[in-house]
């Protein structure tokens, strides 16, 4: 395989050498189930424990019994509401219209169940609407979900604040963030805050993919969505997946040592690379302007030209980038977060997120910004929009 | 860590080297999200179409599009049962009394969420009581789900003519079989039957923890249990683990061409295990004397002893094995499936599961026969039921 420019950390990352290496030993030496009771199983669940010690850390939470591990960010957004909302009378959900299709999809079926939905929008900037939200909690607020950043423009949140204007206004409101864009890019304090459950997805932050993890509040009424043998404290049925388990761990402990760097090198490398397109590239137009941003993400309206076309160039010059989350692509719906952000139409089909990781270098981003410009200078000639990109090269 | 001899197969087995070989590039080189459209995703997308594949050949399945993955054998169950229901307007489910927490205790929690359940009984050899399936099946029964072996005592249930008698009675009865602990040890076939659902875990047969895949027969109506992204067709969300999958596959593969060593070689030695306790051992009694049994598995009560006890000294020996299934170890409560078969109470509680692999030896079989009988000789003398032991020893 040719070497490849990876700017689409947002939609999954590398395995760090350094995860894998300690994954290694429980698939073929330390294999034994974490359930059993001989001495192989307690290496094993001595593993899991020591891994739980360490998400607990990159949450910021006070017990390691407050984790628990899923087999993926959906599943723990999946867990987080159905299992809640099974311990729950009331029928009204609150979440933003730009959430990841886990929650948002999950409304939508719920919505289908008989449960009342709100959509909180969102400024052009992608900044939250906090007084939307006021306006919609009542006594009959189940639970409210907002993530912590968006996988597509990289914007932050406030959901500490949202959490503490929910409960004030009706305090049995259970509160989940979807963390899984903000892992390993922006420090997480779940203890000095009134959110009850925050879930994350290990395949963001350099652990493998099939593996996630839901912080749960001690004291939350929740129910299981997989049922069947006691694991997890009765939480989450089937055999303890322990090589994923001790490399979540492992990802997430890297993951909070690395947290300055994502801050400080990651974010010169991105907005280097962000500066040097918006330069080069006259067409070309940040999206969410935002500043409470998490440093590897950006998201460039490329106007008048097709985003799927413009993915294609890259993948021949070797980069890797994406238009809209990876769970969603394949259809040719432009993005629902850029249109809750109602970015306007001469870029919203030709909209490319570049999401960087500590692996990225800076050789990387100068090739990427002499190659884009070459790229998208191509595709403006054959661009059926020719008056319009005229007067924008003006 | 010591040595050990590994007789505890049925509660997960080692990753075979080979599969783990095919899983490596996966994690640090080809680690594109599948459903992204570069290169280096479309690697991973074929790589998961190519396991899907093989299998699909490890089912007996007639298309590979049958075939969804999950994360484990328990979350196939889940799905399998839960998908269904929640497209059926019925509410009676069957299912037997022997089945694995993952099934029973999902009915539990269904006859909460206002289910009529039936659990059909099997005899004192494990076998399963047709007849009384026979008289269930309703027009109004949703789904049958039963075994195709039984974890503990590795019994197999014929539910070929199972699904046959169902159908008869109720076309639209959906069967669902949980094969975890028959793949890889039985041929499956499922095409060539009238099963709509089947369920396979990885783990048994060494893949990694933490994958598992589900047959779904064309034209199913099932619903997924964790919504989101549009991934195994909008079946399951979740980034795919590419490669937990890849490993599923290449499992697969190697279940098939290791099913004849499995019905010769693997049976040779649980025999002779079997034997060789049960010969040397006065108050040992073999549990499930059916000869539908799965090759590589053998359950003995020794009669008067503690399991617990038997164990911990087996593990101070060096070998591995269990009471009951790993689900539900840590509790006291004796087997629901020893005790389903009506079992005497002098052996529930000193019944001990050994299961083989192909990786078990002869050598490690011989220490076995060689080393079990000293230590139930050592636990009999300090047994508080020395009159009716020596009794037997006569």
């Amino acid at each position: 395989m040719k070497d490849v420019i990876y700017l689409d950390n947002n939609a999954t990352t590398k395995v760090d050498p350094e995860v894998f290496e300690e994954m290694v030993p429980y698939f073929t030496e330390n294999y034994g189930n974490a359930s059993s009771i001989y001495e192989m199983a307690h290496t094993a669940h001595d593993a899991i424990e020591e891994a739980r010690e360490k998400v607990k850390n990159l949450f910021g939470a006070k017990k390691s019994k407050e984790i628990l591990f899923t087999a993926s960010g959906s599943e723990s957004a999946n867990m987080a509401i159905r299992g809640v909302l099974k311990n729950c009378e009331n029928k009204h959900i609150i979440t933003t219209k730009v959430e990841h299709p886990c929650v948002l999809n999950t409304f939508k079926e719920l919505e289908q169940e008989g449960y009342r939905a709100d959509y909180i929008g969102v400024d052009e900037n992608g900044e939250l609407n906090i007084e939307e939200l006021k306006s919609k909690v009542t006594s009959n607020t189940a639970l409210v979900a907002i993530m912590a950043a968006n996988n597509e423009t990289g914007a932050i949140y406030p959901y500490e604040e949202a959490a503490e204007i929910v409960k004030s206004i009706n305090g049995n409101t259970v509160f989940f963030v979807d963390a899984t864009q903000a892992a390993g890019k922006i420090k997480l304090d779940v203890q000095n805050t009134k959110v009850d459950l925050m879930g994350i997805s290990g395949h963001k932050f350099h652990a493998p993919k099939g593996i996630g993890a839901l912080y749960i509040k001690e004291g939350t009424k929740i129910s299981p969505i997989i049922t069947g043998g006691h694991q997890e404290k009765g939480l989450r049925a089937g055999t303890e997946n322990t090589p994923y388990i001790v490399g979540l761990g492992k990802a997430a402990e890297l993951a909070v040592q690395y947290l300055e760097f994502e801050e400080t090198k990651v974010k010169e490398l991105r907005d280097k690379l962000e500066q040097g397109i918006l330069e080069k590239v006259k067409c070309a137009k940040l999206n969410s302007r935002t500043k409470k941003r998490v440093p590897n993400t950006t998201n460039i309206g490329f106007q008048y030209i097709e985003g799927e076309l413009i993915l294609l160039h890259l993948d021949e010059a070797g980069i890797c980038a994406s238009s809209g989350s990876a769970c969603t692509s394949g259809s040719l719906e432009p993005s629902h977060v850029l249109r809750a952000m109602k970015t306007p139409f001469t870029s919203l089909h030709g909209s490319i997120r570049f999401s960087l990781s500590r692996f990225t270098t800076e050789e990387e981003i100068d090739y990427a910004i002499n190659t884009i410009p070459v790229i998208i200078k191509k595709l403006a000639e054959i661009s059926p929009f020719q008056k319009e990109l005229a007067q924008m090269l003006k």
